[in-house]
């Protein structure tokens, strides 16, 4: 057998709890201890966890928070001929859902701001429903009275699709918070569309569930907005899409119909298969009330080995190795390359847990027998180390490690918050020409920029690249787009792999729909919402 | 540990290679041999494989394959409006597809009649395209003649959706079989909708990849019927809906259009996921034609345990046993009953691998380590053993016998066929409940029935029913439904788990869904093909 090569290299003065890997006890047997792996934004940042730079419910002209301004005035965008709210509207509203109708500026300030702190809206009325009835209610009155509504879960999005652009009435899923059932044989969990995601996983942990979904914004998004982005994630990899595990849905129309579509059946072809129709519709087909989702077991061995790598090439082909080795067990495949380091370093002072290197890569295993976990682990380290591929690594076997190590990768949105003004992008390539796309960059744009990054779920072929600048310049924009979407779509990309379209991705869909594709969307939403009052101005271009 | 109670009851009498499995070595090691494990119904039963009780291309008024009955001569079925076919017309379909357009009555017969040999059309063409541009100009110019279609794949379907009802013009997927590419890295296929499932598996097993879905039918089925159907079959406990491992799909729409979405990216958020509104949808709402889906790795080791059961409750709780000790390497969970074995060993000459039993289970498992999948399998079975829940057991660990093993549940369809008249149910329950139906049956039809028995993917929660007699009868069928629908319905079950519509199914949806989802579909229906040229006669209940 190959030998364990790189123990002696281990920086140990970098990370303290190294010290405890001792290379005989590389690899450890440990048990899932059901609380959750990573920092989440919630508890990172506060009371409603939404913004890591301001304070909710305090004045938002404090020095650390700067105004944010109107999305109307930064954007060329005008608004369609909905009907304002009236004093009327407000008592009717009053009468539906009674103590649940919010116009304090202060507490709209919250709902009416993204987390990224780039789009302002001017909602004049928040409304908090408990149950799909009072939602029916809302919904058919504001059909009636040609109301615009912008449904909001989380506010977590990254795209401007979960805060109003103009005076959209916000519907808050905040108190649909209820789980309505849960089936210990089958892993079934229903629930309503506000539940928070890290409240659900901790609900179905203690069941010996997993949620089949994990995400940074676990401590403050909800399960409805996570089906209504079709939210991608950590486990993506392992457990698919949200089109496989959603069993069912209820959904209220734009004019208050309610479509109960909430199944626990694994298997059901009665008909088509409406509610894929609202999985990813960022609320603009309907309002998603309660969910039906399958939960995959508990494993009971979860092992993370964070690793450097020397190239990507390397990256890639400690992947395949990974999915050869690792089989069944491999739950997660992430990189991130070294200008992330830095970020995470400097911005955070978390410290690199192995020597620097190009890239690194963060692979989780979960499997159900302890022993054989760790040996698969063991003999793919030894292959990838002795073989080149990695060049020197570490592994965390228990719960606060493994937290330590997935922070590196799951904390380097926060980083290049507080690094500047931050380009977005979220794309999906071929895997062997992912990273390519951040190098050609780094070189077009030069100094231009602070930082070119590129990070992401490889395993889902799925880039997150993001651009730092000390502040938002048009010309680096320029350079920018559609510089990145054409280079995107030659290679049969998606200019929105996981974070959807919302208000700020809706005039490049060209770049991954052709003009069919488009057309039926917008079909699709006049079928459903012919008025348009479900959250105009999002996820589709605008009509002429 | 405990010790292997059961070896020395083992009937080796009954199935010569039992002998090999003794008790020491009875977890073996071995290897996936890359070929399929059952018998496909198309390997069974000749040339075409699409009926196991007439041979193609031959008279079709032999002893042993008596006339189907015209389904509008057997069914209350008004024909509507479209227009006949022409010789103009068929002149134009030679322009479009020289000597690809069939009106050959010998030829034609195979097509206008379905596999279980209960519907017959009366279609007077058959067209045989290539590619997505000729069934794009096939349909422009149908939609523009208001001429009717049938799709068709690989017309194994159980429902009667595959065959014309009336002279609808079939439009045959059969020679659109390519494969377009295969991704190495990622396991991406990407191909045409003609590609029969058991040549995709066989294509991609040498690239150590294995399809996600596999079924009895593979030997004949397509994977464009498969995605049409939403096929489920025997891999879906493992790999999931096709909702999940479906990544794209080109489809051609009523009026001619190529909607092109066969991205080969595991996400992409770029709008409406409108592939979805194809899978499932039976051919009424566009014409697959292409298909890119995601394949997993090849399993290295494969094993197959066949067990018996003393009752359901411990069926139930061996499944529960199951993910708990077999986790990740669980890949089917299969139950028959006591009648279930006495028809495949009456019709078929199969015997018992196992002690009698009132029920039986085919538990398999898939792993990346050989050894590692023995022990875990090992400790269930101990453990299974022990404790009660099964009372007799075998396993195989090498091709030859593990097909063997699935054969038995496999070819129970055709041991019906075998037995007389069969009243088939397809039906999704709460786990809990599932054989309570076939239990309530059989003491509903006493004698009337000769045989009532229950079957499935209890993994999945899906029931077979079946009900065989000398012959078709109005009043049992007047005793059987709508019961069975009823029940169903009382529990929230689904009264088409995965055989789907078709022709036969369609008045019954109501009992599976809510009125407001049946007036989304048809509004679906009416927006995709206003003209209702597709697939007429299926899927949805008849208009008023």
């Amino acid at each position: 057998a190959m030998v364990w090569r790189l123990a002696p290299r281990w920086p140990v003065w970098l990370f303290p709890w190294r010290a405890a890997c001792t290379p005989g006890a590389f690899v450890q047997q440990r048990t899932w201890a059901g609380a959750t792996r990573s920092p989440s934004w919630g508890r990172l940042h506060g009371v409603a966890g939404v913004s890591p730079l301001v304070r909710r419910g305090s004045s938002s002209t404090s020095s650390q928070a700067p105004e944010v301004v109107l999305t109307c005035e930064r954007y060329p965008v005008r608004r369609l001929p909905f009907s304002t709210v009236s004093e009327e509207d407000l008592a009717t509203f009053e009468r539906i859902i009674p103590r649940r109708v919010i116009t304090d500026p202060e507490e709209l300030e919250a709902s009416n701001v993204d987390w990224l702190r780039t789009m302002r809206g001017c909602s004049k009325v928040l409304l908090k429903p408990r149950t799909s009835e009072e939602v029916s209610h809302i919904l058919r009155y504001c059909h009636e009275r040609n109301l615009a509504v912008n449904t909001q879960g989380g506010n977590t999005g990254l795209v401007g699709g979960s805060v109003p652009v103009f005076d959209e009435i916000i519907l808050s899923t905040a108190l649909m918070n209820q789980v309505v059932s849960f089936q210990d044989i089958s892993g079934i969990l229903v629930c309503q569309a506000g539940c928070i995601l890290e409240e659900l996983s901790r609900y179905v942990e203690e069941r010996d569930f997993i949620m089949p979904l994990d995400l940074g914004a676990k401590g403050s998004c909800h399960i409805g907005g996570n089906l209504a982005t079709n939210a991608g994630g950590l486990r993506f990899l392992r457990y698919g899409s949200l089109h496989g595990t959603v069993l069912g849905l209820e959904v209220v129309l734009a004019d208050g119909t309610v479509l109960n579509c909430l199944t626990s059946l694994r298997k059901d072809n009665t008909g088509y298969d409406l509610k894929q129709l609202f999985i990813g519709s960022e609320g603009t087909l309907g309002v998603i009330t309660a969910v039906s989702i399958l939960c995959p077991p508990k494993p009971r061995a979860v092992n993370v080995a964070f690793l450097g790598c020397p190239g990507f090439a390397e990256v890639l082909q400690t992947f395949s190795t990974c999915k050869r080795m690792l089989g069944e067990i491999l739950s997660a495949y992430e990189f991130m390359d070294a200008e992330c380091m830095q970020l995470v370093r400097h911005h955070l002072h978390l410290a690199s847990p192995v020597q620097e290197s190009p890239f690194y890569v963060l692979v989780e295993t979960s499997g159900s027998r302890v022993e054989h976990d760790a040996e698969k682990l063991s003999s793919f380290l030894e292959h990838a180390l002795g073989s080149g591929l990695v060049t020197d690594g570490t592994l965390a076997t228990d719960q606060g490690k493994i937290k330590m190590l997935w922070a590196l990768r799951e904390r380097i949105t926060e980083a290049l918050t507080r690094d500047g003004y931050v380009y977005k992008y979220d794309i999906s390539l071929p895997v062997d020409r992912l990273y390519d796309l951040v190098t050609d960059l780094r070189a077009r744009l030069g100094s231009q920029a602070k930082h070119v990054v590129g990070y992401g779920h490889l395993g889902d072929g799925n880039l997150h690249l993001n651009v730092t600048a000390e502040a938002f310049s048009p010309s680096l924009l320029g350079d920018l787009e559609p510089y990145v979407y054409e280079w995107t779509a030659g290679q049969r990309g998606s200019v929105s792999a996981e974070h959807g379209v919302g208000f700020k991705k809706q005039s490049v869909l060209g770049y991954s729909k052709p003009p069919e594709a488009l057309r039926l969307m917008q079909q699709l939403k006049t079928l459903l919402d012919p008025k348009g009052i479900l959250n105009p101005y999002k996820t589709l271009p605008t009509r002429a």
